[in-house]
């Protein structure tokens, strides 16, 4: 099934920036980074299982959040994408 | 039916800044924003395609990218969040 991750983050916040790069290693485990702050997480409920409790543990509750979507097998009609095709490398320096 | 919307801007762009105010003035017509660039559209199918068409002509393709989730009816049991529980203005300001 397809999870949609999408990670709001301060990163002007400590740490922040340091967060980001850890949600974002974790997702693209499973998928990809397909935009800022936003995963495509290809997962089974194991999987998922796990990376939901390895995000939680990542997040500062108290400034950051998570929003996930959950898109089920037949996610592909359910995608569309306009404009710029970037990719992202999950290292990517954080300038914005 | 409820459409994700999700804008990637580069904020540090020319009209960056004034292009993700307009996409979230656009969007917030039809729901709300649940992280910084993303945005929850709850739309019957004319409403979807006036705000889509909105949206492409306020973005430059050079350099930003949407992306639609299309969640269906049925989206309540398909969206979960964790953390802080943000509100975001839609006339907010860019400070990240």
């Amino acid at each position: 099934m397809l999870v949609l991750v999408s990670y709001d983050v301060m990163v002007s916040s400590s740490g922040g920036p340091k967060r980001l790069r850890k949600v974002a290693k974790a997702c693209t485990n499973y998928g990809q980074r397909v935009q800022f702050s936003v995963f495509e997480c290809v997962v089974d409920p194991a999987q998922w299982a796990a990376l939901k409790n390895t995000l939680e543990n990542i997040i500062d509750v108290e400034t950051d959040s998570l929003r996930y979507y959950y898109l089920g097998a037949n996610y592909k009609n359910r995608v569309e994408h306009f404009g710029l095709a970037k990719s992202y490398a999950v290292d990517e320096p954080l300038i914005i």
